[in-house]
């Protein structure tokens, strides 16, 4: 998997790195003094690699192991149910990176993964979160229930989310762009939360919404 | 100005198109019944005018004409202080529909503008709100202070947004997504604020915090 531009590479873990290719001498001062193994390449070499704006620096990084639900860290959790859009994973990835948040759950199927795209908008926050990759949300959700966590989904048809007291170990699932919140997902969560809009306006944009719940349901005492 | 895809089609200002080129049958019955003037054309028509996902519809539209610092209008107006990414300052828009605010001011010269890109970003949503150009932010500052508006401008090294009282008139400035906000802006600014985040991250996705800040400035009564 192809990955681009400077910020990316001073983010990744370096051992997700198998090889930098560039065209610029301070970044092989960079992955010289930082061991990483590169190739000096022209310009046009990289163009036909990519078409991204990859500022002259290309990674060629490893596939993304995902965890497993075992793996499951930390009193707040969020979950994807069938996000589509790579640049809102990327962004939510930024969002609970920066809240302090270390696990997310996706599922296996008709999802976003990581790629790229999401690697390049988290601007390397990837490294600080877990990606949880499940065959079932409804499923995860149960085994979390059982673990003591709270399922707040985002939905256009519940509790105002000023309204609700967030205490205790909680999960905020952010549904699909177009299709929200699934049926069964919906039966097993105990509160539907909402964002309240504009009737004229039919949605936010995953990724905000997904920022304004997180930071109304993150610890208060940070 | 061209922009793409059904639901931009159906969420436009009928006002605002010139034309609709298209190569599906129900499009053409839409514009028929909305009394919008069109072209039915083949797909190979479509792709070579846009390497867009234009969903078989082009738009062709009036250029966006900016509104005036006259045209402010209600309690809590946004400030994009040189932002830069069109798919943030059309998420923007969309935040500030949703939250029913309807003025968004943008400078002159440095700045992302209305382009084809914000409108389906915005996902029609920039018909509720104003795009006022000025040709000095500093100064826009300066005559809505006069007015009566207070200055909350987003940045690192503020006081913790949720610690704020934001009622009275109030305006929300969203710097750069590399420089954020300007000197001159943070001088004529009455607070600064932060949203705090994990020490590992640099900064939050522009339109995220503008997501989280609009959502806590505006009007908890709505």
């Amino acid at each position: 998997m192809l990955a681009y531009g400077v910020n990316v590479l001073k983010e990744l873990d370096k051992k997700r790195i198998k090889k930098v290719m560039t065209s610029r001498r301070e970044i092989i001062d960079y992955c010289k003094a930082n061991k990483i193994k590169f190739e000096a390449v022209d310009n046009h070499t990289l163009n036909k690699l990519s078409d991204n704006n990859h500022q002259g620096v290309i990674i060629d990084i490893y596939d993304y192991e995902y965890y497993t639900l075992n793996d499951v860290s930390g009193d707040f959790v969020v979950i994807l149910d069938h996000l589509e859009d790579p640049h809102n994973f990327g962004a939510i990835i930024r969002t609970c990176a920066a809240a302090g948040i270390t696990s997310i759950i996706i599922p296996k199927d008709r999802s976003v993964k990581v790629t790229d795209v999401v690697i390049k908008t988290s601007v390397g926050t990837i490294n600080y979160v877990k990606i949880i990759m499940v065959s079932n949300i409804a499923d995860a959700i149960k085994k979390l229930k059982k673990q003591g966590y709270f399922i707040y989904s985002a939905d256009m048809h519940g509790k105002n989310y000023r309204s609700i007291d967030y205490s205790g170990k909680r999960a905020l699932v952010i549904g699909n762009e177009g299709k929200g919140i699934s049926n069964i997902v919906k039966e097993n969560s105990d509160y539907l939360v909402t964002i309240p809009i504009d009737s004229k306006v039919e949605s936010l944009n995953a990724s905000v919404a997904a920022g304004i719940l997180i930071y109304a349901m993150v610890d208060k005492n940070e």
